[in-house]
């Protein structure tokens, strides 16, 4: 089974909150115990596991980055998000949820983000359910 | 099949060698080729597959990527450990392993690690096999 | 289905594109749906799946990445190749590649690299593909 979302997202550097869409995939699905994968089919958003909790640190997160791949350099490519395509490569193109009785075994403070590097953007979310 | 174990970490930063219980598993496995996903449910420490021959390697990792993400900085996070947050990030929170005639089609130098970033911990490791 | 083939980089920093290698094990596995796990048994080379449009944005990331983790530092590894080791960290061992109909969904803009950064050297990549 594949399933496939849209996520507007809001900002130039954004995390959109994916884990909901996530779960009713599995859930969908008529497979006891599997592995989700979850693609991002663009080259300047990624895709993360991370904390829930705090939301200042998703900021933190965002500063950080910022700093090692400036969005100004002297960059050749074409267009100007070549910072955007460097996150993506760190943040990666594609994760993993491993489900139990149609329920994610996702840790306590765990959800799954779309991280959004050069928005205001609709993306696509693709998420593939294999036993 | 989904098998779950523990790893008590040692130090702040630190890499627990994984590779002999993914291997288990693998064997315990009635499948004779497929996939293991490795998943780390906590969201500051990661998992990474690398080389397993000479030790200072590890160290010049850590070292490396403590300049890089600082522990003490401007973070707004209302916990102290935003930098191992990054180093999840940058590690990711999922590794894969083909397997064949049960046996990991790992790379002579490689091992699985979890990533130690915010520890010394208690930490659990997930794996699910899938054909 | 395990497939694997052999990919000749040719300069230290390299990035090979795999997309038609990859496409072909997909076309030659007889399932419809599935996922294909791209793994590079190395730890001096990763993958990651990137933009296919512009040239130079290739340039640009492993310049920044030069920046990042530098050639010559402090290492204590006994081989000169530590940061080779840290951007094979970033970019990951593997990859996931959702496909349908026998065709990669894969964005317009997105095909599928072996980020040589210790090369040139003969690499091999393994391909696993799921249901």
């Amino acid at each position: 089974m594949i399933a496939q979302f849209q996520v507007q997202t809001r900002a130039r550097d954004d995390w959109a909150d994916i884990t909901r869409q996530v779960r009713e995939v599995i859930r969908e699905a008529s497979i006891e115990e599997g592995v989700a994968t979850i693609f991002i089919p663009h080259t300047t958003a990624g895709v993360t596991i991370q904390e829930n909790a705090d939301p200042p640190l998703k900021g933190d997160i965002t500063k950080v980055l910022n700093r090692i791949f400036p969005w100004t350099d002297n960059y050749n490519h074409c267009e100007d998000n070549t910072a955007a395509h460097l996150k993506t490569c760190l943040m990666g193109s594609s994760a993993q949820v491993i489900f139990s009785g149609n329920e994610p075994l996702l840790g306590t403070w765990q959800n799954v983000y779309l991280c959004e590097f050069d928005g205001p953007r609709n993306r696509t979310v693709i998420v593939k359910i294999s036993p």
